[in-house]
Formats: C-alpha cells, structure tokens, sequence
C-alpha cells in the first residue's frame, strides 16, 4: 500500500486516537484534538469556499498563536500552500515576497492591519484579506473575524488521503527578503512528514510530552517541532512573543517537557534572577540551535533547568533539523568532553547523510581540522526554491545540497561549524571563524553577547572586530577582552578591536543580525569584502 | 530533494556515523558497523558476480544468526529480493515455496544439507546453493562456504542512493506452505523504511538500544525491530534459538534494553527458576505480540525484568507492526487499569490507522463492545501477494488492507482482538471468542497453557474445547477449571470439556498450533464448522 506522505495524516491520526487530549494551549484559550482538527477542517472549508487554484498560496501574518498552527494543517487540506511572513521583516520585504509568491490570501492579526493596509494597494494576487483577531471596517479587509468564519464553515470537509501528491508543495518560507533576490523554500508534504518522523526519532519525541513552541512557526518550520508532536499526540503550548519569565510562567503551569533555544534566549534564560523561583522539573530536553553554542552555556541550560540540552543545525532548506549533538552511547565521555560535545553542531539524524566538501564537491576527510562546506542529501532537503527553476538546477546537479556553512567533521563523525562561508574573515590571507572568536569572548565572565565581524583594513584587507554586550552590572575593558581572547587564539585571529553595545539587533528568532551590523563599517567602501 | 526510502540508508548511515560501534554480536563473533557494513556490500558483490536478473529471489534456511541479518542489507544492495524461510516447516512447504516464488538462489546453514540435498531435483529455478558454515562436498553446491565467498568478494561496492524505485520489491515472506496456496507477503523497500521509522518512534528506539533478537528474522520480518535498530545505530544480539537460560545469560553480558516475546516465551521466562539470579537491569522495554496477553503476564514480565511491558499487534502483511498497547499519557489510570490496557491489542503506531468494520466494510462504533474486522491503512501494508494480481486487486480496493482478525475498539481508541475469524466458535448462533476462554483459563493459577477449539456437536453445531498443559507440579481436574471459567464467562461461552496435554504443538514463533490441534477433533466431519 502506499499512501502519500503528507503532515496532514499526523493531525487525522491524532484526531482519532486523541480526541479528548489536549492538543492545543494558546493564553486562555485550550483546544482538544478533536476540536483542533475541528478548526483545520472548518479553515479547509473556507478556502474551498473561496475557489483558489490548486497550490495558491496562503500567507500569515500572524504572531505564533494557534491560528497559525491551524495553518499548518487547514490551509494543506484545502489543497493550498502555507506561506508564513516572518513578522520582523520590513513593510517593502512583505511586498516583495507577497508579490513574488504571488500570494491569493492573507491572514493577519489585527496589530498588523496598518501594515496591510498600506502594501495592499501594491499586491498584485491578493484578493482575501481576512483578520485573525476580529472583523475588519475596511472595504478591502473581511468584514468577518477569522472565528467567525470558521463557525460559518463545515466542520465535515472529507479529506482523501489517496487524492494528494506527496510531491506537491505544501509550505514556502522566504529566507530573505530584500537582500538579493527572494528566495522562497518549497517544502513538500513528503519533506514535512520525513524530517517529521527522523528528526522526531533523533528528538526521541513521546506522546507525553509537552512542547513549548519558543521558536516561531513563522519561521523555519518552527523547527519541525509541530508535525512531529501532533503525530506523536503531544501537546502544544504556544507563546507568541519571547519573554524569559512567560517561558518560566508556562513551563511551571502546563509542565513543558521540551522546547528549543537560539542561543541568545537560553543567556537570557539562565541568568534571569528569578529562574530559581519556578518548578522546571518536567523539562526533560532543550535543544539550541541558531548560532553556535558553547560548552558553558549549555552546562548553565543542564543546570538551570535539570534537563539533557543538545545543539542542533538546520536550515529553512532542510526542513529544518539536519544535525543533533546527542552524544553517541558508545563513547566514553566524562562531564567536560560530554558539554563540549553537546555544544557542537552534533551528527545528522536518522535518514540524513552530511559530509563536508572542498571548492570542487569533492568530499574532505573526518579529521576535526579540514574545513569545508558542509552538504546535505536527506528527504528533509526541500523541492527547491520557488521559481528559480536555474538556481534548481545548479543546486542538486551533484545529488547534495550545499549549505554555505564551512565545517569539519571529527572522527567520530562530529559536525562542528566553523562559519557562514559569507562571515569568514579574510585577513591577511588566513581564514578566520568569526564563531571562533565569539566562542573565546563568551567564555569571559563580563560577557553577555557578542558578534564579531569583518572590519576594513589598509594593511590586511580585512580585520575582525567584537562587538560586545556586556553583562548587567559587569565591567571590561577593551584591552582585558583582547587579552581574554589572545590567551585562547592564535594572535592573527584576536579581535583588533572591540566596541560596546547596549543591545545587538536581532532577527525573527533572535539570531543577531550580522550582516546589518557590518554594513555601517563598509558603507564607505567600493567592495564589501577585501 | 526526493531521495528513494529503502533500508538500505539505514546501513549507509550507521556505517558512516558509527564505524567503531559493536553492530552486531552473534556467539563469540562480534562486528563493528564498519565491518557489518562491509560484510554486506561483500555479498551483495557474491550476488552480482552470478548474473541474477534484478529482482532475483535469493532465500535463505537459516539459523536467526549474523549471516541473515547481512541478508536483510547485502541481498537488497545486489538488487535482489530476501526470502527468508521459516525452518520449521516441512520440506514440502520449502519445495512449494521455492518454486513459488522462483527462488534462484539459497543460502542455508550445514543442518539443513541433507534437507536442501532432498529438496533439490524439485526446485525449478535455484541454481546457486551456499552453505553458511562451511563448504560442501555435494557437487551441486558451492564448493566454497559463506565466509570463503565473502572474503574473495570486493568490499568496494558502489550504491547509487537514487538508483533505486522505492516501490520495488525488498522482501517476501511466505505466511503459509501447504494449507491453500501459498501466500507471498511483498515488502516494498519503501514499506520497511516507513515501517522502520513509524515503529520505531512508537517503540521509542535509540541510539543506545541492545535489541536481543528472540524473533527469528526469518518470520515477519523479525518483527520490524533489524531496520529501526540499525537507523538507530543500535546494537544488535542474535539468537539462534530460543532458550530462557540463554536469554538471562545474553542479557546480563551484554546489558539488553529491548526485546520482543511472545507469550509462550514470556510464561517460560517468568515461570523460570534461575529467573532472580541475572542482572536484568539493563531492560527498559519488553513488548509482547503474536498471541493475546494477559494483565497477569504483563505484571510478571514487568517485576520479573523490572521494565515496561506492552503488547503489540500486527501481520506479516503489515511489516508488521499496526499496533501497541502504550498507556496514553493523558488517561488517569491505576496499576491495574494500567495493566489490562497494556494486555490489549493497544493503538495504532504513528502513520498508521486502524478502524473496524461489518461484512460490508462499514465502520463500525468505537464502543468497546461491536465486533468487527480489523482493517488497516498504512505505509507499511504490503504491496501485495506475490503472483496473485486478483486477490490483489480484491484486497486493496477500498483502501483498507483487511486482516481477518475480529477486535472491538473502546471510547479512548484502544483495539482488543477477540479472535482470528476462522477462531471464532459459533455454537447455537452465538460468536465465541477462542481467545477469551482462553484468558479466563490463563488465570488459574495451575493452568501453564492452554488452547481453546471448536470440536463438532450434535446440539449446538460446534462447541468450545479447552486443551490444557499445567504448571509443573500443579494439578486441576477438568471440573474445576470448567468451574473457574464459568465464574468468569457467560455459561454458553465456557469450555465443553477440557483435555490435557504434555505440550501444545507450536509454530515458528512459539505459537500455538490451534488450526492442527482442531483437525484431528474434525477428521471424521463432512465439513470444518458447522
């Protein structure tokens, strides 16, 4: 028998096997599985109602709430594709990806209706504008609220699991907007339910747990956290905006058992003050990803809450999740080479091959100190991106998908990264990891953040420069920080300059935003590298 | 990125993450993945160098040892099809099932010589006998044993990963010989990997699991548990025989986590004597299947090995796991609640679903008390039977693969088989269930095995007849347990009459052999029911 692979069948495995189980807990609003199904069905209907193609886009600009998680299985039913805005981009970038994507829907929660007023005139396919969060006065908007329409709509839409392609679109997420040209990641149905059930296994996802969903569902898939855990059962826990002590609050009230971490978040976790206060006992599991990690903070993240806490890589392109730093069971490891490992970009999930390549495709050897691109073959790696059929056909010519970050691989098959291919520093001719130097500067007790970029300069072309966030209350100076780092790098790589920062700007998911920061240190500059 | 699911990739994987990692450990031979992996690709290399066309069905009669389990990857990388035979049919059935099947080739172990020798001038395509411990003399066999053939072979095979059609073919298991035709369960390489990950998220593999094979991977598959372990990175243990002695002393060496029963083997386990003196610490998860549990059992089983105990449910033609008995997570449930839940048939594993249904395939309610067929859909139902496009056809054409075991469904989604269909007693018009009887009977404390048949009857047409083998050192007389039933039973479901009996007959698995125990009872009758 084959059945298509689709995320839709987790929903209609857990709406029979769960009815009565909570799936769904978003503020004070709580939905069984058997009412969440109930919600997507009724969303399919009102798609259906409105007579899209086959494959129209349905995009959301939306706060990570439950009416996008209704999204995620609605919309597919109907037959279209999800198109998940991340809600920090700029007004123009949603024009561009809106237009590009050529976008039939948009669902926005009503902080949004400014916004959508003002870029609706210059969408060229979208004709449904309706609000998440109550009726709309415009002419332009529906003048019903998301709710009311789904009360107005069937609950009995009959879904055919043998009617879908398992190839067809299913999701698109844009990775970036203005820079460049858009580019948006056509997930499948069968990449979604694949990366579902490996990444699941690597996560080993039980039908008890109780996910906080921290990372957005507007962005990267949400990790891929929510097709597994409604195939498993689990329970969902939403928060539709970062705050350490609403993540404290709802661990303690819903008994979390899971949830993943940027690395900014988990710093600004582990030293909250009142962190002690809370019960964190159903945590069982955490896993960073983002940025790179270090040892430290995920030693402070095991002790913080009394859990295991891995890293994890992926990206948009992979559905997401292509690596996790589980520690491999036949290893013998005490505590410190146990952390170290655990920061690191891990091993690939079950299903998943990756392998490091040089400048030709040619596979690097596993020694921890080749570096190279690293690639991917995995069903986990997305269709392509959305109408771009000659970047496509570049980009799987060698059946691997190349990722743009630089790594090596250790013999016991440890990725680790050591850099976006586009943020190492060039200096003088030497490669340098700008993670390299961060990992150094976080390892100072004064440091709360940092980035480090390239600078211009006369004689090496380039330089690295730290831009610092220190902690509250904490004193260092710029020379005791180059030291810091000069104790733990060869000279060439030091930092040659560190600057202080109350904050650092920080993208959807609080990665910090890099590239904006180095363009004010070129914007007087011919090229942008040297 | 579309890459084709196969089992294959689990080997790939795990050889390339965990080369130094014991694989697998069969007596005193022990290999690493990076061997195991060669091994493989080395009789895969065997296979090739004989011309067999694709698709080519290479069997084995063969101890549950290494050599099959490099059959379940090596004879798939060949592009060849893995036949596994039960040794514990008849040489007939081997003769109908070779030339069934077409085999070309065979590999079996130096006990079956004379078998294979006798068997011979009657198959119609084998041309290739290999004997896998040693050479043989016979001039119709290869000169050279199984590890001789290996050692000459390249280790050096290339696998295109994209080579393959995931729906071809992978592995066909006969599910019986003699009685009607024979039946050949085709596997799809898609249908194991599904199956693989699908189960094993249900199960709850990882990394770190010893999985002892008590299941002979000659039968079902081996109950799906090689390919989720070996994606897993898993070590395998192999047992050739089943033995309690030898289970203890296997677990405690090698500190066990998992392992399959079923409850033949578990009432052996538990009732042993030596039971208390192994380290049975290791063990964290024991799933009984095959034949109904009883709450009974599953407590002994947990205190005996001081782990989880849940039953399970499926065929050859599902891979063949559908369902487990795994507590969900949000019933409020007490031991003994708990206890009988993991005694039944349980839920389906993710990916799958399970309804019941009438004679005109309706679906029937989830009530806890209607009788109807069990039907499944999922990817990891079969392709079909081998050569039989019209049962084909019939079988899949409403979407359901129907199994021909009767189960009601409670409110919480719970499955629990009340018979086989032809299991089923009707005395005076009254449906029976076998299984029932034989639940109440398991409970007496005297009562070791027991199985309950349909025997003729002037009155009612057919009448329950229960075959009893008691504990050592036990006594119950045929009334006292008629007794015991009739507390427990409605009066026209209690046994008639009981027998008993030294040992019960029992198949490849440890199953009991109702259908032959019934036939000496009917050998005097026009017809099998009445």
């Amino acid at each position: 028998m084959k059945l298509p692979l689709t995320p839709i069948r987790f929903l209609q495995c857990a709406d029979r096997q769960f009815p009565q189980k909570t799936a769904v807990i978003d503020g004070d609003r709580r939905f069984t599985y058997s009412q969440f199904a109930e919600r997507c069905r009724r969303l399919a209907g009102v798609l259906k109602a409105w007579n899209l193609p086959r494959g129209a886009r349905v995009a959301y600009l939306a706060y990570n709430t439950h009416p996008l998680l209704e999204g995620y299985y609605g919309v597919l039913m109907a037959g279209c594709v999800l198109l998940p805005l991340n809600i920090r981009l700029s007004t123009e970038d949603f024009v561009v990806i809106l237009n590009h994507s050529q976008a039939r829907v948009l669902l926005f929660h009503s902080d949004f209706s400014e916004t959508v007023e003002a870029i609706r005139p210059r969408l060229e396919n979208a004709r449904h504008f309706l609000c998440l969060d109550r009726g709309q006065a415009a002419d332009w908007a529906d003048p019903e609220s998301y709710d009311d329409r789904l009360a107005g709509s069937s609950p009995d839409l009959k879904w055919d699991p043998f009617a879908l392609d398992e190839d067809e679109v299913a999701e698109i997420f844009y990775t970036s907007g203005t820079t460049g040209r858009p580019k948006g990641v056509m997930l499948t149905h069968r990449n979604l339910y694949l990366h579902g059930l490996e990444a699941g296994l690597a996560v080993g996802t039980r039908e008890s747990d109780v996910h906080l969903h921290t990372i957005p569902l507007f962005h990267v898939n949400g990790w891929g956290a929510p097709q597994t855990l409604t195939g498993m059962g689990g329970t969902h826990v939403m928060l539709p905006a970062f705050d350490p002590a609403e993540v404290f609050r709802l661990i303690e009230e819903h008994r979390v058992s899971v949830f993943f971490l940027v690395p900014t978040m988990a710093t600004a976790l582990v030293n909250h003050p009142d962190a002690s206060r809370y019960d964190l006992s159903s945590v069982r599991m955490i896993s960073l990803g983002g940025a790179a990690a270090n040892s430290m903070l995920v030693e402070q993240v095991e002790r913080t809450f009394g859990c295991l806490c891995v890293s994890g890589y992926g990206l948009t392109e992979t559905s997401p999740v292509v690596t996790l730093s589980r520690p491999k069971s036949h290893l013998e490891l005490d505590d410190a080479d146990r952390l170290e490992l655990q920061a690191m970009t891990g091993y690939p999930i079950p299903g998943a091959e990756v392998e490091i390549v040089d400048g030709n495709g040619s596979a690097l050897p596993w020694d921890g100190e080749t570096v190279g691109e690293i690639v991917v073959r995995s069903n986990g790696v997305m269709k392509g991106y959305f109408g771009d059929d000659e970047e496509n056909l570049r980009l799987f010519q060698d059946g691997w998908f190349h990722t743009g970050d630089m790594a090596t691989i250790d013999s016991q098959g440890y990725v680790l990264i050591v850099d976006r291919k586009k943020d190492i520093i060039i200096s003088g001719g030497e490669n340098i990891s700008s993670l390299e130097i961060e990992k150094a500067l976080l390892s100072h007790p004064a440091v709360l953040e940092c980035a480090v970029i390239a600078v211009p300069d006369g004689r090496w072309g380039e330089v690295p420069k730290a831009l610092v966030v220190l902690k509250a209350g904490s004193i260092a100076a710029e020379e005791e920080l180059i030291r810091h780092a000069r104790e733990r790098l060869a000279s060439f790589k030091c930092p040659k300059s560190v600057e202080f920062f109350d904050s650092l700007p920080k993208g959807g998911t609080g990665k910090i935003l890099k590239r904006e920061l180095r363009e004010q240190y070129w914007k007087d500059q011919k090229k942008r590298v040297h």
